[in-house]
């Protein structure tokens, strides 16, 4: 056996999406035969202190403050950034300009126009990008996907998703980042991931008809005051896919008791999906030729006949976890920068998605239907 | 025991609803202590053997292929009529000039025109009215709704409601009455249950913005040709409640496996519900108060405490059926004409959902949101 | 059309079955074409006022204190008796004696001897008899027992029954007849209709091991004072089917938060099927032979493919309601009066199920197997 | 920063719980901040060639075909053994007297008398042992415990548990070494699970009854002939545990079309709670003292609430899978290991499943309760 060829990442950020990543990393070498070794080599984080204890805590043998240090040094490979949406662009472009490949959390930029810039960059460059939608990278929306694509459906007439959860439900919680006029809002932090879904699922959008509604008008600024709220609690959209298909997504922070309800349902002339982030590890699928009276929404649950499940356990019913979806994502982007595969989720796509946010918030604006 | 007086009904029609309304009347007189007895008095079918067959099968005395026999005998209290759409403005009008009650299978009528003329004439002549929107009659929504106004989900923020079947998910059935562009479309059959539930909840909604689909574009004419479908086969709209809550609904009957999807979802700043017709004997109720790490949704099953249920079972847990929720429907109309109460749903809120459906039928076209 | 003859009724007792019972009679002959018509003839009840009111509240013609007097009247056909259990026997015994048909809630009898006295009486007299379990005359238990006999599960291996509530949990609750040593305890009050599922699903039990346990040893005697209990909380039985099949119930009066858990799960060599009474519109079937990848759990939705489902509702979905069974028994027993059926659940078979709970109860006494 | 001690891990066996447990050391480390740091020292297999495949695979430093290498070796820690169910007490009491710690997978040995063996020299040579019953692992089953313990559901009164798999179910597989009479059958290796939960839950069971099935009573032996099958693939329980609660468990090998149906429900006076396996990240719970109307069994999702969920992720409704489970446990031994905690599954502790599944199928022989 020859040795594989390393992969030194070099991770900006140690929170809540750094750690996932981190775990990615771990899970994905263990649990595929990667093309190249990952090797975890320097986190950086806001200070010396908290670097080393990311060093320390996620197994990285370097740590620095300066992400600019990584961008300069010759043994990086890849540029991840787990830093704050604001900063994407910045680190993005000159990860790029130092030959990083890179992979960012999403949403890739606060603004459409500056993921296009990010996009560009990369493409220019030749480096590999990835962009954090991991949700699709669930072996049961791959399941969904090829039923889709191979026709199980017939065809397909109508779309419903959605992503609520509740953690603006709150109206006492604080102002924070996530209301920030450029790129906040629940459309673009949960909404996107339903648009993300859709568009693996069913192809390309064409139009977009929406609706952002700001429902909590003020939060405490956190200094004492109170701040007004300019970006929607909720957003919704009606759309219209290239397929031919209708459909609708909603984005939604404010639903007091939903965690993950990052669901589909898919209406074909043949068939039906139907699908459940809280329960993601379970496809529904009714078949319109089964036999009269026994027709029904079958409960698929995960399997080694789903790929990349087997890799996970070798038995059927065992059941993935939200950081294993993150390891089918740095699977997959590692397989890309070997050239082994396409990018599962690139820039391109990353902005597509902004896009697609911005699209319908204009649209919300001047009620009218905008071609995306 | 005083005897109590008898309301005396003809029923026009003995189909899939004809029949639902005589299962309600039984029910309704068993199961409740009613202000008056039913008596089913004549049944009108199109010719003598059909309403002979029907008045032997359903237990009226009388059978007549004229229905306007009905209108001019004076023992027959109550019109009800279930024939076709396109004949319910006509005989309304007729048995409201003969000073007839009239109970009316949804829709009022196919236009929103002739429903506020009917509304009008029976408002003028005094008698008591009724359109068939069953769907509200099941304690499990009288629950949600006394749940709503008691406070219990504090500010009423967000709405998603539904109602999707796929009878006509089949693109090879045949042109239908339905499909007539006059008062035809999934929006008006189906999306109206889910406007009815919607405002039945929240009060009344102020705006609509309508996306109104024809999917199967055109069917078998039967007659060997092929006729040009123009009504919707899903009806969608956001919405704004005068509550200031925001929300959307569908109406789909191309959602194939989908045999009773009337569903809605509500969200407040305290709580949450959640429910399916599929299961219509559950709601699910989110309680943000609940002890922290103990929170979820509660599967509330129709017991005793949800009145009417304890008229039908007195023990929790045995369910009611679709025609149990006639016999609600009727009982709360014979109250209202014994004077006991108000009517559960008049032809003016019949009206109302007309108004309703063809508003967002009019957005959709002009992609602009509506006053309503 | 020729008149149906009369099938005259004279019900013994006015309470949640008694009501249930007329509620039965309503519907079936609303929704089944019955080959006679049922006559709400009489009804007794421990006394004058007590008959009146319920004969008004439920339509009989005539009231009584005196069932006797239902005996001798040569008009009335049925006696149907939903009495306290301790008083079965004698009314049956006399009701036959009178030349009457007998339609008996549950138990038949507290004790299978007396069970079997009645059963014999009823054969010898040439009467038809009808015990009231009801959970069997679900269309989707039909349709489990026509899958299983037809075949689709191939060789039936495992059961598991349970009916479980908890309208005994509470400790505080006093005593009643229900904890009477003679026929009390909940294997006898719930278990019972386990078993009647499991016979009527998998076909005769040959052996059984019991496992009786009362929890809560004694309770307020209704008086001011304590009162031991000698009767099981939960009745647990391992089970031998005729059929080569193993298997096992349970009845629970204790399962805190339980309303109504008469569920079962079949699992043959082809196929298994799940249900529950919870949601007893639907039965979930899985198909061992469904595509790779593409298997599980069915839900399927009670329709009119499934009889007599399509006489209450002409379209899927709509769902039937506990009374709506009552009905069916009702239907089905008086078509075996007509001579156009076999008795649904007769006396003999009653018995059965009484000789099964008191074999249950002596095995867990003597720790050993018993065939029965 | 100080260094943290190296824990070297000898691995034996590299098949579906070899791969496991590497997954679980990867993660633990990743997830935990462990008191040691996790060493993948030695791999050992059948051959060269394996080991060195599985060492590449995996990550360790070294390969052997000979575990008894790793024996001699000082600078191995722990012998993780996931070879051949009959190898355990051989592999394990070499180990032991290696004065190595030993990771052991379930089950510890075919028969009670040999785990007695094992977990005997473990206690007399001090050193830390470990048996892989991940699924009580689980935070939900945690929660579970701790309410039960803390008296959220009052006095337990009923428990039924259940692990139900089905890759036995087809006939025309072949005899494995699970079929062995010494220590195979499906109460062995699924029942068991259900007895670790049991016990894990409520505390000791003190008696039990038990009904083994053979319902496959020959397989292909892979040589073109038949072989007798003598081990149950059903076997259910009646169980008495010390708290004086009752309860039953089922271990089935061949329920087609259920994969991971590791299920309980617990009654006490005062609550209940519900889970399944299949759906892992739930804990549904009933709260007696709940409003009345308002009650109903809560659907818990998994949150940071939960400990340790929340070192897995940040945020509620994420979602461990199967391999997380096995990183918990890893985390625990390791602990115990430091010095920082109990043993979370010592050898006492398999031996004493060992003796329950034993005691049971002696049960079923002798058709007596037997004490435990």
């Amino acid at each position: 056996m020859t040795e594989k060829p390393k992969l030194s990442i070099g991770l900006i950020g140690s929170g809540f999406m750094g750690k996932a990543h981190v775990f990615g990393f771990a899970t994905a070498e263990k649990v595929f035969d990667l093309p190249m070794q990952i090797d975890l080599h320097t986190v950086a984080d806001i200070n010396d202190e908290a670097a080393t204890r990311a060093a320390h805590e996620f197994g990285f043998r370097h740590a620095t403050s300066d992400w600019r240090t990584m961008l300069a040094n010759p043994e990086i490979d890849v540029i991840d950034i787990t830093a704050p949406n604001a900063l994407h662009k910045e680190m993005a472009l000159e990860a790029i300009a130092a030959g990083k490949h890179v992979y960012c959390e999403k949403p890739l930029a606060p603004l459409a126009k500056d993921a296009a810039e990010m996009a560009d960059a990369a493409e220019a460059a030749g480096i590999k990008t990835q962009v954090g939608f991991n949700y699709i990278c669930n072996p049961m929306l791959t399941l969904a996907r090829e039923m889709i694509a191979g026709g199980e459906l017939g065809d397909i007439r109508g779309y419903r998703g959605l992503h609520a959860e509740d953690y603006m439900a709150n109206a006492d919680d604080p102002y924070t980042f996530r209301h920030d006029p450029a790129g906040g809002g629940a459309l673009a932090d949960l909404g996107s991931h339903s648009l993300a879904t859709a568009e693996y699922l069913l192809g390309p959008i064409a139009r977009v008809m929406g609706d952002c509604v700001t429902t909590i008008s003020e939060r405490p600024d956190g200094k004492g005051g109170r701040r007004a709220i300019e970006v929607d609690d909720i957003g919704r959209a009606f759309l219209r896919f290239e397929n031919g298909a209708s459909g609708s997504i909603e984005g939604n922070w404010i639903a007091t008791g939903r965690k993950m309800q990052h669901d589909f349902e898919v209406y074909g002339s043949k068939g039906a999906l139907c699908f459940s982030q809280e329960r993601f590890n379970e496809l529904h699928f009714y078949a319109a030729d089964d036999a009269h009276g026994r027709r029904g929404f079958r409960r698929i649950e995960a399997a080694p006949d789903h790929a990349p499940y087997g890799n996970f356990c070798v038995a059927p019913g065992h059941q993935l976890g939200f950081n294993d979806l993150k390891a089918i994502e740095v699977a997959g982007y590692v397989r890309a920068i070997a050239g082994q595969g396409p990018e599962p989720f690139s820039f391109r796509k990353g902005l597509r998605i902004q896009h697609l946010v911005e699209s319908i918030q204009r649209s919300s604006v001047s009620s009218s239907w905008i071609n995306v």
